[in-house]
């Protein structure tokens, strides 16, 4: 370590419902890493979310946007009110955000951890370990479709997804990077037999990039394969790149299979330096536990290591992951709500064994 | 049961790989079913699939499609060798025979049966029976969509789905009357919040529709969320109605909750007397291990018994299921090829429970 401290500035959207609970126990992670690893983390509060719109009808506004953009990443709760109509958040700032920041990729390990129940039955960690890379920008997302004799009998919505070249090889190259690092196979999944026009096009990315990445072994398995082999193989995948929505419902199922939203992390990354990157949980807004102090912070905290390795912080991101892995070994394996757990207790938990280096 | 023998005209395609295996075993279950319960099955043979198309160039020639149609019901194996260009028999074939015969529905039994290994820790029967009604016609299976500047640096690929409120409605009527008849609640699957054109036309024929089933409890999940849920608490679920896409995505890791390929069962409704339906096991050809004799054909006889239920013939169809679940019940947790397990005994065990009403 060099004696001048790295100076990170992070925006912190700690949002709505559980959200802000989780990122209070990031939060204290993060404080123990700075003094440890030397340094120094600059917090922004941002307030923004369901709760926020619902008081000012705020969504990804431009101001918003450009303080956002003025730092090197963003630390994010979770986002969601019953009250607010379902997709105005969804397509008015999360959509948003990924798109102005071009945060082309969506990272989602999909880790089995030591001492997690699995709903899978004898799976083990060693079977269990796969990062999924899913296209974060174009797709079905790109809000594209239009609908003729609305509210007739003969209406016909038509529904776009549309994918670049450009937007699908940065990813796939991303992907074959990973993979590289990983020592893995890199396997394309989607439904080329049927999505013809879209199939090829990933396809042939990855054909045509293969040739850069001599080393990693290539497959490709459709859509609806993987989710019958992810439950049963998952040692088949080591890294999984996929589209848009693909990577939305498999990402999903990925969280099942690794014990839950409580401990699945992801990355929303910008590949270009031309906007910060955003870190989350998996998990939503969980309004029914808000409030309770119960929210398992382990996905946040995950996230929070993935932001520093982001940064360059390689060796606080593993010192924190290691200290989320071994609480999580030690919890019993029915932890929740009734067993003493708490969120701001295994927030402090991690960040004890943070600094004392223990795991 | 009347003295006058019901006919029933049923096509037989075996098809290829452990296709052949799987309808040999159960023919000789429907010939036992055709004495006990009345009826008769006329059977006609069909030579189609990846060996026939390889030896003749033919897939769904308007030939075979007239000869199909005189049919009441087709018997379906599987399609597949590795021989045939992915995408040339399902689009070819598969997609063609759905769309000719307007096989509007896809209709997949989610069942754990007693016995049957399912990778779900803990999960028991009782948990797992829920019913997927999956559009079958339209969607992203439509087949439009098109790519500009092909294989330079700014290709732009655009995939479209299309729905008509006229093919979600027929599919959702006929999910209610399901959702009615099992007395259950009856959960439409998409993802409305990002798909809007197409999610609202969904979400706005359930509600529609709602009305005339007053009893039926209406429910909505994202097909991600959804994708948490299926391995988790599928007890969530009674009747699922979605999109072809979502549909093919959710049945497989349906099928792989409820013990696997081998087990489960699938129905092409056409719901308007204008073609036959097609009843087929959800695995494919399996070329890895045709030929051995040891494909299960379980998923095979339930889809006849399926066939049957739709020809009318409902005794048969109990007294079929019954015995392939009371067989499934017998079999050894770990049945597979080294456990003395084969198609055609496990095809004549079936047979024999159903003629000696044992069950
Ligand atoms: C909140 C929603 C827009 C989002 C998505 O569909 O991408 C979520 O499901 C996710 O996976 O991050
Ligand atoms: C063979 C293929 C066209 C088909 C589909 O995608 O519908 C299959 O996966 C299925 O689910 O029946």
């Amino acid at each position: 370590m060099t004696s001048t401290t790295r100076v990170h500035r992070l925006a912190v959207i700690r949002g709505d419902g559980i959200g802000p609970e989780v990122i209070d126990a990031s939060l204290e992670v993060l404080a123990a890493a700075e003094s440890l690893f030397g340094f120094r983390a600059e917090l922004t509060e941002i307030s923004a979310g369901a709760r926020h719109y619902l008081a000012t009808g705020e969504l990804f506004t431009p101001a918003l946007q450009a303080q956002l953009r003025d730092h090197d990443a963003i630390l994010f709760g979770a986002m969601g009110d019953p009250a607010v109509a379902p997709g105005v958040l969804e397509r008015g700032f999360i959509l948003e955000m990924r798109r102005s920041f071009a945060q082309a990729v969506n990272l989602r390990p999909v880790k089995l951890y030591p001492g997690v129940t699995t709903p899978i039955a004898g799976l083990t960690p060693e079977r269990c370990d796969l990062v999924i890379v899913r296209e974060n920008t174009e797709g079905s997302y790109v809000g594209r479709g239009s609908t003729v004799h609305v509210g007739t009998p003969h209406a016909v919505a038509v529904q776009e997804s549309v994918n670049t070249r450009m937007g699908v090889e940065r990813v796939v190259e991303f992907a074959f990077r990973l993979a590289e690092r990983r020592g893995g196979t890199l396997t394309l999944c989607h439904k080329k037999n049927i999505l013809v026009e879209a199939g090829t096009l990933w396809q042939s990315t990855v054909d045509d990039l293969s040739a850069r990445f001599p080393t990693v072994p290539v497959d490709y398995v459709h859509v609806d394969a993987l989710c019958f082999y992810l439950p049963t193989t998952p040692e088949r995948f080591n890294v999984v790149v996929t589209d848009n929505l693909f990577g939305d419902i498999i990402t999903d199922l990925g969280a099942a299979i690794q014990g839950g939203l409580g401990v699945a992390a992801s990355a929303n990354l910008n590949l270009d330096g031309c906007g910060p990157s955003m870190f989350e949980a998996i998990h939503g807004s969980a309004p029914d536990i808000a409030g309770r102090g119960w929210a398992n912070p382990i996905g946040a905290v995950l996230s929070t290591a993935m932001c520093l390795a982001h940064l360059g912080e390689i060796d606080a991101a593993r010192a924190i992951e290691a200290a989320a892995v071994h609480l999580l070994a030690q919890l019993p394996a029915t932890a929740g709500p009734r067993m003493g757990f708490s969120t701001a207790h295994l927030g402090r938990e991690i960040a004890g064994l943070v600094t004392s280096g223990a795991p």
